[in-house]
């Protein structure tokens, strides 16, 4: 593998992503300053995530905007893979969808993908990704979203809603097409090749219920992008809107490189993390520092490639002054790796248990949120 | 195409089918005298479809019936793709089913796949099928199965139940097993290649119910078989049995040749017909016999290929004595062509109108029938 190489496919993160490079591959378009001016007129204020071009690219958010603009209000949807559980990378944009929720009084559809979780990992049973549903689940509900206005449902257990608008889209999905897009083989199960149409159904589901075309946003990590290249080709052929999505970057893994997987716990801090290993991981964590300490005084870091510093600007400091602060010090060889680590720890922490406190409570919210046939 | 060429898949039946080498081709065993004896036992008397072979294959019938013999009682499970209305062909092995069902006193899954014919048929609309799928029903209703006993579903009326158990079987199914066994190529749609997978569910489905293993025989139109035997494959590993299947022979045309088959209305009687639809049909249909009754008369015909002595005997004349003497007839030149599809349509049209009596019965008996998740 080339130094430069990076996969992205909604299977497959690895190498380091270029998001140059994939805006390019995907075909999707950055996020222009003249397009968030048009944002922030409605929104009064931006997310740290869209100032940082965390939230970096779209596909069709000018249109929605305008068709916002003329009063033809849009839905999100959003969605989750249970194939374990949750960490802070998969935080951000639910974060950021929440933010858009109370920005634009809007509804939002939240599929968790249990059957395509089952169907691409070759060792979890249909029991272990409901379990981990319920469990993702508590953390989507603790984000905050508005119990009136967000529906959260797993695909085995609304099916009868999904399945029948899934193969309308299926029958304009060939086999070619999901190999060039996904780079499904012979060798894929037929489950994994059907896939894509049941993730495609909540792109247009507004609309059926609604029984007109109503405009839907997608915020999503860009990983997952490909599933809505192919549903933005085919929900025109049924008569519904195009959706409109917006991208956001991976969330780093402590370790460096890469995104924040399940996969490499110790690369990952999860919900459900006690303060003990919460705090271990981030002592192991990749700065990017010098050797020694003298080193690093004489020298400096470099903040691009240290997990701490990412980690400031991914979640623990929202005031974009104290993160330029942040990896000044880094840079100059003010900051030492040792307290470096201890403030975020601290700050990692304190987010963890907060969240924790909501998880539970959000127990008894589930029957609020949830959607069954 | 050569004149001993014939194909039969799921979704198309040509050429004139050799059931003996199908039965090589398919991989199935004839149904033997032993093993119809065996059958004898518990039913007393043997169905005119088994005594004239038309049921004429199976898989796993012996061991189906050591099960029962040893207690374990099996379930029925049969289906209809609703690609347009119900014709003589397809009752044949509904009329078997409905008589196994007598026999045994067992339980059936009628299951309706207008999914798949949505997803097979380019020009069929998710209301098309859904259309047929309830007159079929109808049809299905009119052979007089146990209400008490047989349960009816549509695909996706169902899919609560059946997708989330579809994605289990969906799992051990590849790409390159749908190519070898349906004929499945890239430019198939994604619903088409994971169809078989639903289609598989309602053989294990009562296993599910009951949290037991249960034994079940699938009486089929032989062109059904290789879903089956991609599901024997699979189901095994899901730690079901392999289900037991009798396989029917096809329903000749009016015009010689093929199945009976929707897209060839003239060569089809559909339970639908008026009378004088039947009456035209019939009159119209192949004989085989000689040019003029001179020489009818002094060469005879062929029964094997005269389709009107072929719906005495898959239809019209349930006494094997008196088929004998209408093909007797038909040989020597006795018979008349004239006279002969007179007698037929004279009896066709008693049983439609039968049929047809019973079938408007059956509307306000659907809700009896049907299954919904």
């Amino acid at each position: 593998m080339k130094e430069d190489r990076f996969v992205v496919t909604p299977w497959e993160v690895s190498g380091k992503v270029d998001y140059n490079k994939l805006i390019k591959e995907f075909g999707i378009q950055p996020l222009s300053e003249p397009l968030i001016g048009r944002l922030k007129k409605h929104t009064k204020d931006l997310h740290y995530l869209i100032r940082r071009n965390i939230i970096f690219a779209h596909r069709d958010f000018d249109w929605l905007l305008n068709e916002y603009e003329k009063g033809n209000k849009f839905y999100l949807y959003t969605g989750r893979g249970p194939s374990g559980h949750t960490h802070l990378g998969h935080l951000t944009p639910w974060i950021f969808t929440k933010w858009l929720q109370d920005k634009f009084d809007v509804k939002l559809l939240f599929q968790i993908t249990d059957d395509e979780k089952f169907l691409f990992k070759e060792n979890l049973s249909v029991e272990d990704v409901k379990k981990f549903a319920y469990e993702n689940i508590l953390d989507i509900i603790a984000v905050g979203f508005d119990p009136k206005k967000t529906k959260i449902f797993l695909d085995t257990e609304y099916s009868k809603t999904l399945y029948p608008q899934a193969i309308r889209v299926a029958k304009h999905i060939t086999f070619s097409t999901t190999k060039a897009v996904f780079g499904f083989k012979n060798e894929s199960n037929v489950g994994q090749i059907f896939f894509t149409s049941i993730q495609a159904v909540p792109a247009f589901l507004e609309s059926v219920f609604q029984g007109k075309n109503v405009p839907c946003l997608i915020p999503l990590g860009v990983d997952q992008d490909p599933h809505f290249r192919v549903a933005r080709d085919v929900l025109p052929k049924l008569g519904y809107y195009k959706p409109a999505v917006l991208h956001s970057k991976l969330t780093p893994g402590l370790i460096g490189g890469g995104k924040m997987s399940a996969s490499d716990p110790s690369s990952t801090i999860f919900t459900t993390d006690s303060p003990e290993v919460v705090e271990k991981k981030i002592k192991n964590a990749f700065t990017g520092q010098q050797a020694t300490a003298e080193l690093q005084r004489k020298l400096g870091g470099n903040p691009d490639i240290c997990s701490v510093c990412q980690y400031y600007y991914y979640f623990f400091e929202q005031d974009d002054r104290k993160v330029k602060e942040i990896f000044d010090a880094e840079r100059s060889g003010k900051l030492l790796a040792g307290e470096h680590k201890e403030d975020l720890a601290e700050r990692a922490i304190k987010f963890i248990e907060e969240h924790q406190k909501k998880r539970e409570k959000a127990r008894d919210q589930i029957d609020k949120f949830i959607l069954r046939d």
